[in-house]
């Protein structure tokens, strides 16, 4: 059934790790499995920045894909591992975060017992000895249940909220694209909400001690070279320059803030 | 029939566009579907160098292949997304050029009616939002009619051309690749009626102000480290360096000439 | 059967290459075909570190997996194309030794007969040319015997030795990791064997002009920022910096000497 698996790691594939979790999964999972890269070059050890990429990544694919996630700083101490159901979709990875954004109420989380899998475990291999066998036995239609203990408590990860005042709301670049885009954390719901019965081009986006006027649907609406602000396809606010790169533009790093300010049109 | 999907995109991969397409294209594809990663590494915004690509890789494939290619710059401008037909194969992208070399008198050519596809489209990410959704229709089997309305004239993008003036044959650099190679627009056919009745090692290759003697056969009959000419796996001219890198020892750059002198072998 | 075909190289994925590979694969192997990406950013022209990413990587696969592998700087030369079996898996490469350190006494070589491809041959791209055809023909159940004759002799290449002198050994650094992880050539067997009876604690690890005492199981018994020595995945002795990079920290590199000495536990 589940003969989907897509991993996504910080890997790099410059290495054999990428390369010797494939070989596991393929001789292990299903003979008809598809492995699906997502990404081997996710910023290494950032927990926050993987799940964010979850989050954005994992409502699209179909039922019964088993996602594979190895961003894992902790490998070898003391963090469990981790095997859940979310939304009719697994996921296999480490429980420090990476999954705080698609993980809720619902989620069906089960600690994995390495002892099960009766295999050698390296110390600094987990993708390889734990992740890929764990995930190669759920798409061959082993049960959460086999996998090991099921949990209540896993670690979260607080995603940052926007701060509303008055007129005035503060939110931060959460990550900054290969285009240079500056992604924030504020989510188009909360734009409206914000802006509700303000005049079109009455707010002011501040970031990194520029101004960009007005929150426009497309990049073409701006001329080439300009600054610009809309709302991407995550559904937040990003900040753009047309046909450039806005963080070399503005020296903006992740973290920054970024300001809204409701001001009489011009 | 058509299970295999190709992407090509100068997305990168650390961020979570590719993979968002994918779980598009497996979510809305055929079940059976494999999806073939041509490149996400193509240098950004670059069309002319997209089309290169795509001439170089399209013809390769089995027909029934569905192409997505997303190299677009004026995505959300009023530039047309298309999908056409071209010799048995089905392209989907951008009407900017990217399909300008495999596009010919037989294609067949239809502009995306995004209305039919009945769902949220971004300003931003047309790679998912419509170009995934379209290839994955084709997929399964959708006729391109169903797809938008077939029309007559796209964006063209000019083949850069040779010039030949008595004894000199002018070209220039189109791409260079990883390796530091420097591949010039001129085409085997050209070169070997430039050449007729000439005694081999006639010619004189002039480019950056370096000159080389002579066209080679294989880059092993010139010395390690020396700069070669060559007819290269593209059947265009090429100048390299023997387990070294042309672009670094010359300096050169995309769009430099390249001339080709007839002397009295020495 | 072999209806996996894996694909590692020198190419990056900027240029056309790998896509043009991947074209013939699919135009030529079986209609079921999977290809599996193991690397196309192996360091280019570098025979001993690919043979050491072979060596990790073919045996996690199942049995009846085709690999091509090319990193191949004397492409166009007098070099051999090779077709083996190896431990029930075939693998397709130039004969440069690249396969050097899973090629034993039991492989079956035999090398590549070009005139039976029956096509054009291009100077410069033997992936595309050469081994993508074979890797389809053995992929669809054509046995060796029909690639080219059997073959007895092939290109060798040394396994950095270990020296060891009454209480110190010597071995080198032959990888470096996307981590800045240094990979010696010091198997765990030999460490053992050598610290056969010694108290835990009474080694200490000399690497560019540093000392790290004892061998740890985990990386996360030492201090984050901390050197430390582990036995890593691909069971050889690595020198680490837990959440950091010991590359950057020590500016290691390639063949440095890592000289290990028993003394008296402090």
């Amino acid at each position: 059934m589940a003969e989907l698996i897509t991993l996504t790691t910080d890997f790099g594939t410059q290495d054999s790790y990428v390369a010797e979790m494939k070989g596991v999964l393929l001789s292990e999972g299903p003979a008809s499995l598809r492995i699906v890269d997502l990404s081997h070059e996710l910023p290494p050890f950032d927990v926050a920045n993987t799940a964010h990429f979850v989050r954005a990544t994992l409502p699209r694919f179909p039922a019964g894909t088993v996602h594979v996630v190895v961003v894992d700083p902790g490998v070898g101490s003391s963090r469990r591992p981790l095997a859940a159901e979310v939304g009719g979709q697994l996921v296999v990875g480490p429980d420090n975060g990476v999954f705080a954004y698609v993980f809720d109420r619902n989620t069906i989380v089960h600690a994995i017992d390495v002892e099960r899998l009766a295999r050698p475990i390296s110390a600094t291999f987990h993708g390889r000895d734990v992740f890929a066998p764990v995930a190669a036995r759920l798409s061959r239609g082993v049960p959460l249940a086999h996998i090991g203990p099921r949990i209540d408590s896993y670690q979260h990860l607080p995603f940052p909220m926007v701060e509303i005042q008055a007129s005035t709301l503060t939110g931060r670049i959460i990550r900054i694209d290969r285009y240079g885009n500056l992604i924030t954390n504020i989510p188009r719901s909360t734009l409206v909400g914000f802006l509700a019965g303000a005049p079109p081009g009455s707010v002011e986006v501040q970031v990194a001690e520029r101004v960009v006027r007005g929150v426009l649907d497309h990049y073409a609406e701006a001329k080439l070279g300009d600054l610009l602000a809309v709302i991407g396809s995550a559904e937040l606010l990003e900040v753009a320059v047309r046909e450039g790169n806005a963080a070399h533009k503005l020296g903006a790093q992740i973290g920054a803030s970024v300001r809204l300010s409701l001001r009489a049109p011009p």
